[in-house]
């Protein structure tokens, strides 16, 4: 059956038959003109709004509905865990052609409250829209923020210590591997781990980036989205820094044998250029080197440190364990120019 | 100059140039992986989403980017004032074709300053991408509301009155006028309070909308956008009431004579099946009808009383000067179905 056949109002009403709301903070939630939430008494808010659209940001060869749903979402969540953030309440806007099938679109729906439920956040509302290009979702996450915790992009200092959480480079591993793959159609099933799963139903550091921002340890942090290059990149430039960059101590990760003929390059250049990972980049003061190492045993977190920060002036630098040091260009993932600094990286790999 | 020329961190750092921040409760604004704003004490939250799609939505060849700029915004603010809340806060997500001149998106962005502006709300942050498809505009504006002042769409009561504020069915003319024309692209200049101007730049009722619920008048509140029927339609939906309307009670647009050649309908037929007039409609309790007289004499509000809520049973009818009784189909505007209940109208015209 057609989304046709149900009309714009039955698919309001299916979204919420599927959201049950429960949520004490939720006033008013999905199907009046606006939603009404209570914001939390003395903190801040945070806002932040996505967009995952075919073609652009994923091709239906080799993602499901129900992926489309999750990380449409996942990215937006991603953007609140970088500020230090608990995300709380989703709005939802899908446009998708006329002739899509309400399985399909359920798919999406399900995907959808699959992360919401797993990050104890509520859908609010939304908007459902005829698409006369692909399938189009818009996601807006609010967020609630303790004073104080928050963390921007532009508070690293010169001296700061650079730091990732997770591995980074999976993500990038698991589009090129699914660019290649001739059988994609035929496994709906994602073993949870992989280099697909990684790429296709990202888990953002929320946990990580509230013990970061709570403690005041980061200084600045952002989510590696574009790429650990381009991202470190927007670090710098709003912190008026440089940074440097010890290339063998970024966490890769470990491709087995059947699956290196499979990629172009090594994980060193998916892990700088690539994007998606939605771990979390981050510069703590020197001086908490020590806590953050008590607090990320205690708290179970599993983060690398990568660099430090210099002056604005000398750039971005990477050394690689060779000693050799080389200037980067940032590159990393921009939408309109769609080039990446891919010039030095061909020595690398 | 296109777009691909100053790329995606270009394009946001001309957004930022644009956008000046100084509302004292924005923590931080553009450019950043969340925006943080100091939610108003012991105000609720308001939150809506709403998107505008080239050819779903409108046509560049009757649209200037300005334009698009413009109602994409507007419409919602319109979601906001139709709960009766102010807007506060906006997020902007643009996907445009890499092929778009900086020149058309300056034209957006300066839709978007000037009702912004006008409105008193600021942009705090959003998206830009890539879109294979045409240009897509989506809007989340934050408002805030005085507890206690909210309107949803579910208050209505058996003996409320139906009233609705300003004109009905303009923009819709105004739409049809534009369909029409051949010399659009060569009238730049768009007549303030004509029908193209009332389609192409609404004007969202949120002064009225805060008098409505702040004096706790309003029962039950939308804003017509799918047309007063299909409106309507949601209220008695979500009130579980029907309605009763005196059709010579809408107040309509006068159309001059030169223009009634290229109309099709009458104005009854743009006012209750048209749409996009961002009027609102609300209902009251019968025992205030005297005080909302007195309030909107004062405030210089204009409102007209149409009908008054029956029970559920009776759907909604239409009673003609005649004194025929119709019984309608809400009908209006469903994107995915595409029907208006344009069966008795013929009658009507």
């Amino acid at each position: 059956m057609y989304i046709g056949k149900i009309g714009e109002h039955g698919l309001i009403r299916r979204i919420q038959s599927k959201f049950p709301q429960k949520d004490q903070t939720v006033v008013l939630g999905i199907g009046d003109d606006a939603a009404i939430i209570k914001p939390a008494p003395g903190k801040l808010l945070l806002l932040s709004t996505d967009t995952l659209r075919e073609d652009i940001h994923f091709k239906k060869r080799y993602c499901t509905f129900y992926d489309i749903g999750w990380k449409a979402v996942a990215v937006s969540i991603s953007d609140i865990a970088a500020m230090g953030g608990m995300p709380r309440h989703l709005l939802l806007s899908i446009a998708v052609p006329r002739k899509t099938s309400v399985k399909d679109l359920d798919r999406v729906l399900t995907g959808v409250a699959d992360i919401t439920a797993k990050y104890g956040v509520t859908l609010i509302g939304g908007n459902v829209s005829r698409s006369k290009g692909g399938v189009t979702i818009d996601t807006t996450v609010m967020g609630e923020l303790t004073r104080g915790s928050g963390v921007a992009r532009s508070g690293a200092s010169i001296g700061d210590l650079i730091y990732v959480t997770g591995i980074i480079g999976s993500s990038a591993i698991g589009l090129s591997l699914l660019k290649t793959s001739s059988d994609i159609d035929s496994a709906p099933y994602i073993p949870k781990g992989s280099f697909v799963a990684d790429h296709l139903r990202p888990a953002p550091r929320v946990r990580e980036g509230i013990i970061l921002g709570t403690n005041r340890l980061a200084t600045a942090m952002i989510d590696i989205s574009d790429g650990l290059l381009a991202d470190l990149g927007h670090i710098c430039e709003q912190s008026n820094a440089g940074a440097y960059i010890h290339s063998h101590l970024i966490p890769l990760p470990k491709i087995p044998n059947r699956l290196k003929r499979r990629l172009a390059k090594g994980p060193l250049f998916y892990a700088l250029y690539g994007g998606e990972d939605y771990e979390l980049l981050f510069t703590i003061r020197r001086k908490d080197k020590g806590r953050l190492e008590a607090i990320c045993k205690r708290e179970g977190l599993k983060v690398a440190f990568i660099g430090e920060i210099v002056p604005g002036e000398k750039g971005i630098t990477i050394v690689g364990e060779d000693g050799v040091e080389r200037k980067m260009h940032t590159g990393g993932y921009d939408h309109f120019r769609n080039h990446r600094g891919k010039v030095w990286l061909e020595r690398f790999q």
